[in-house]
């Protein structure tokens, strides 16, 4: 049987959530990945250095051991120097979202007046903390993401010594970015290089593929793909898997976020087989985030078989992508 | 308080479904419609006389009176001449649809041949009968629309002389149409002259405003607002209320369509009176829709009033558009 080896998986995107959802979703991602860039967006968001060290403790609490280690990041403010400073040891990178752009961002930035954000992102580059980035407007949902593109570019241009990952891109034209200014990275999610908004409301409506930003037009999807099969150095793999509750999900008004991470990197390894790619996954999803984020993830060696691999009804109450359909890798061995 | 009468409004599209949904939904468009065009598209299709003449009296024995008259169609397939002249007075136009495109529709047409729909399509022309069509290719969801308007091209010109209706038309591009072919007529929904995608995926997502057509962009919804606010006359009003029990639009695979029977009117004379355009809401529900079908309803007089108006949450198990909210135009009266 076919098989593929991978070493130490990242997650650079993920949301934990908190409390008793967190404690049923930490140890799926624990078990394939060796690390998670963990997304500070509870309610209130991680802002604080008590907040950041408790939801980290509660985070080591709900892992069944200790091969995992939780990136973590704190919620975008104007911060002053000093607390930057004391706070840099403890963080792994900054997340910034813009005010009410997805699920629990109410408290993010409502406009990007660079002179106001200067002390800040000037102190995180001369700190070296990365500032990821939620890069929608506020405008129509197929074109919030490109509109965005002039704010990632007046970033990379006024910081230009700040690391600047442009999170869970869906868009050529972010693709296109990448080359343009050398401080600017991203990260693709595995339903972004599956999806169309065809998959979304095409036929069926699906709720369980719902997510911000929607799944855009297949051009897009090819942009994606053609940077992700490559492991473009400067793209890293981030699930943004986002566990809600089911019937948060199959309602009147469906929360946005798809829950991918106990079969993440089992898509991913079909996605690269089936491009003939598998040589390029290890620098998708480790390689090229240690290079770029500088980081030393313990060992861990995660063996994938070619087998079909029925994908569970619900994880604890929360619907994965794919749920009770079959997929075409499983994960064989964790060591 | 603020009044508003509309003489015999008509729906030019509408689902009445079968069984015990054709008898919760046909009485809320019997009472505020003098009539509407029923779309064929049941379990099997309406396409012989049979059925037809079956399904005509199925919903009479729903509606409660005499006052609503069904202008029956039947679903499209090449039909041969002897047919069309033995069903011409049973029905008032013929539906044609994509196969597989909505719902219900998978005996539908799979490839526009045009010598083989000569036949139908000359004897329907010489025979007065509309067709009406819904307007979608199997291309990328938002495009589907737009890409159709080769095929109307096609029909158009070369069938001159039949009378062609361009259904829930959701784009820019169908509304270029109408004034570039003679023979090119269009409905147009109530909620596609209050919706964008953002309604349905740019906030949480939206089953209940899932449709087929899908809302488009800004810039469609405002070309569909300034033919049907000045009532340009070769448009009509066209709900596709299309009554779905709950459960099946709130779970994995939300099915298309949106309920409006029951409240369409009132939306209706909410958004001219929003653009102070009533003086032409009578046009666009009735008299252009008389005059393109050639069709004389039975007198009916409906009242609105400018008031609040709670929307239930449901009817009957169907869950209206707007449900639980409040409207600014309420029916007072109808006589």
């Amino acid at each position: 049987m076919k098989t593929h080896t991978l070493l130490m998986p990242l997650d650079m995107h993920l949301h934990l959530r908190d409390g008793v959802m967190l404690e049923n979703v930490a140890p799926l991602s624990a078990y394939s990945y060796s690390g998670a860039i963990i997304m500070p967006n509870l309610v209130p968001p991680v802002a604080t250095r008590e907040d950041l060290l408790a939801y980290r403790e509660r985070i080591m609490a709900a892992v069944p051991n200790d091969y995992f280690e939780p990136y973590m990041t704190l919620f975008y403010k104007n911060y002053d120097k000093a607390f930057l400073e004391s706070i840099v040891d403890e963080i792994t990178a900054i997340k910034l979202y813009p005010a009410g752009i997805t699920t629990n961002s109410e408290g993010g930035v409502s406009s990007f007046d660079i002179e106001e954000m200067r002390t800040t992102l000037e102190t995180m580059s001369s700190l070296g903390i990365p500032l990821c980035v939620h890069g929608e407007t506020d405008g129509f949902v197929m074109d919030r993401e490109a509109e965005f593109m002039s704010i990632y570019e007046l970033l990379a241009q006024n910081f230009p010594d700040l690391k600047i990952i442009m999170e869970h891109i869906t868009t050529k034209e972010a693709v296109a970015m990448l080359d343009k200014y050398p401080n600017l990275y991203a990260t693709i999610t595995v339903h972004h290089l599956l999806l169309t908004l065809d998959d979304v409301i095409g036929g069926l409506m699906r709720p369980h593929l719902f997510c911000k930003p929607i799944a855009k037009r297949p051009e897009d999807l090819d942009a994606l793909l053609s940077v992700a099969l490559e492991a473009h150095p400067k793209v890293m793999f981030g699930s943004d898997s986002a566990p809600h509750p089911q019937h948060k999900k199959e309602s009147c008004g469906c929360a946005a976020g798809i829950f991918t991470a106990p079969i993440s990197l089992q898509l991913l390894t079909e996605i690269f087989d089936q491009f003939d790619k598998l040589d390029n996954l290890q620098a998708f999803v480790s390689d090229n985030a240690q290079n770029i984020y500088g980081i030393c993830p313990e060992f861990k060696e995660v063996i994938l078989e070619k087998r079909p691999f029925l994908v569970p009804e619900n994880y604890s109450g929360v619907v994965p992508m794919f749920a009770g359909e079959k997929i075409g890798w499983a994960i064989e061995s964790v060591d």
